[in-house]
């Protein structure tokens, strides 16, 4: 186990972030049936609440995000992940709204997961976590708005899993969400998605660092799967086109094949990276447990089949946006959250932004997504009355 | 090692097909520079050679094929992977053509290839064998074509990395085809080929079973490596339609998710099998020498860059087709093809297949595909004056 590795543990441990500690009598009841207590959550926080506490912005991250949205991650030092829409003057504004990111449910940030420590038996939950869904995420997020004393978030907006978590607060919790704004997500995973999950998930699992999940216990870690896993993805979140212009057939270093087995190609480069940075700061049971929500995750199953009821009489206004090259969750996606919205009535703005840059578009600097955010939020913030 | 895996390994060694072995004083030079012998190449033979020896068709096959075009496979039992296009009747009418099919060079069914006994040392080649390449594979065809007497091949026709073989032979040896037939194929691998090929090699390396490719001495086999392997480019030979039409969110055999890592939905279990049942007759070694020599072909750069080269004043006919769903080599390879062809003034028909099955839309029976080929051969065999 490297010193990154012992840093990354560190921060499902002692997270460097603002942490809550809810004790044992207030359990969080999984839609599993199991019963997580006690539950902690860690989050960071950006900017003021105002006296009206209507101010309140929620980013919900996606699968390999985390709460460090808008300040340098405490492992790899990186800029936040979300920096070209959160921070002062950005579409997310922190001089105007106070912002919040909790690390999801299963995560490996310091919120509850599978590398925490299970108080029944003092060592890490691994896989006796029981599984966690969307919906499980939310409401562990809505009990430490509770706590914070928050009764309406002004908005909930996130990309991809966290697009599935503002959809899920949408449904849930109607009148707790006065905008919200899903990024190139979906009400439900398709079989595709499904199997690269699954791809990814046994790659993990084959690994025998993994240990059956108890490797941190072993004194080893699955980082090759994990490795592999986090390859695979990737290729997911970029388009074809956009790894055809930025790697195409180039070579790494070299002027020729060197007819090995070698990382010849720019590609095989990049995504060896990808695999070896990502173990370092990532924990390899949160990888299954989220992958499995995402798997999971069905609106309209929850709701008799009909995604529209999901959402009846909702008065929260939505900003749905998906991009035109984002092949994970494409656009025909957003279009069935937007007809389900419609039928239900509510008020809906949709823009498919046009980029090559894949499903990681809505990371990215993309002007028109930032034009439109801003747009959404002024306008809802004035409807707020937020100064 | 199971019953099955002994098979395979039996395979290499002492196929179940027609061997020809060349004496060490007739080697292969290989593009790397390389020198192999002796060589063995095991294939298949259908129907019979005419007086002429004008009625020769050569399959080429692709990644995870083998010579077994037409009868049941010696491990699986299942039909041959081409039965749909070749036998009886069939449009590669076994009682008109002489129907060869080779197993490749780097292949693990009887052809020279990591699995195989390398004489300087007396254990197997496995990563001690030379990297081969497409034209490599086809030189070593060229000397088992040679070998039976026969000059010109009626036809060379094959799909995917079979379509590979199929441009390089009508461009490394244009007077001794007749006519092509290449299929869902392209003249380079694309970045994010390279990228899905790059995630199988990693995950077989990555298993600990693989022991630097000499698990055969070692005892042990690569098998969970090489099945991740397997799911990762399966995903890849089926269409997102397909798969959502097949599988859907299905559950497999059960009422309810289990809020656990089991395969409960009906695309994991399928995928699980694809993994499973690959690794009992494919060498993965010889999966990374046969990724890596697609990840190499480029017949263009072999050309100076200019694609047209490879094919200039060829008096081969071309029947070129594609499946409207294949993102693995997409229509726009195809159409690169037949512009470099109509440029180097051939003699080409171009058919889009419209079907929703993918990649491997090649090998169902797609009743478009199978006329259009049926009708191709049928006027070359006119013109070649084959009764």
């Amino acid at each position: 186990m490297g010193f990154e590795s012992q840093i990354a543990q560190d921060q499902a441990d002692q997270p460097h972030s603002l942490v809550l500690r809810f004790p044992a009598g207030q359990p969080l009841v999984l839609d599993s049936g199991a019963v997580l207590a006690p539950l902690t959550i860690a989050y960071q926080a950006y900017g003021l609440l105002n006296a009206e506490r209507s101010n309140a912005v929620l980013i919900c991250h996606a699968l390999t995000g985390d709460q460090h949205v808008a300040n340098a991650h405490p492992i790899t030092g990186k800029p936040g992940w979300w920096e070209t829409m959160v921070g002062p003057g950005k579409p997310i504004d922190t001089n105007r709204f106070y912002v919040l990111c909790a690390n999801v449910l299963g995560g490996c940030m310091g919120t509850t997961g599978p590398a925490s420590l299970d108080p029944a038996t003092g060592r890490p939950y691994a896989t006796d976590l029981p599984l966690v869904t969307i919906r499980d995420m939310v409401r562990a997020q809505a009990m430490l708005v509770d706590a914070l004393g928050i009764e309406t978030l002004f908005c909930v907006a996130g990309g991809s899993m966290g697009g599935m978590q503002v959809l899920e607060w949408a449904s849930s919790f109607p009148h707790r969400v006065f905008a919200a704004m899903p990024l190139a997500t979906a009400t439900k995973h398709s079989a595709q998605n499904i199997a690269f999950n699954e791809v990814g998930r046994q790659a993990v699992m084959a690994d025998p660092g993994w240990h059956g999940g108890r490797y941190r216990e072993a004194g080893t870690r699955p980082d090759k799967g994990l490795g592999v896993a986090r390859m695979a993805a990737h290729i997911t979140y970029l388009s074809e086109p956009a790894l055809q212009r930025k790697f195409g057939r180039k070579l790494q270093d070299r002027a020729a094949p060197t007819f090995s087995f070698d990382a010849d190609f720019q590609i095989e480069s990049y995504l060896r990276h990808q695999g070896s940075s990502f173990v370092e700061r990532f924990d390899a049971n949160s990888y299954l447990y989220l992958t499995r929500a995402m798997d999971y995750f069905d609106l309209a199953a929850d709701h008799g089949g009909v995604l529209a009821r999901a959402f009846l009489g909702t008065k929260t206004r939505f900003c749905v946006m998906s991009f035109t090259s984002d092949w994970l969750f494409p656009t025909a996606d957003s279009r069935q959250i937007v007809h389900a919205l419609n039928a239900a009535a509510a008020s809906v703005s949709f823009v498919e932004i046009e980029s090559d840059k894949g499903h990681d578009a809505f990371l990215l600097h993309e002007p028109e997504m930032l034009a439109t955010a801003r747009g959404f939020l002024e306008s809802a913030a004035r409807a707020r009355g937020i100064a």
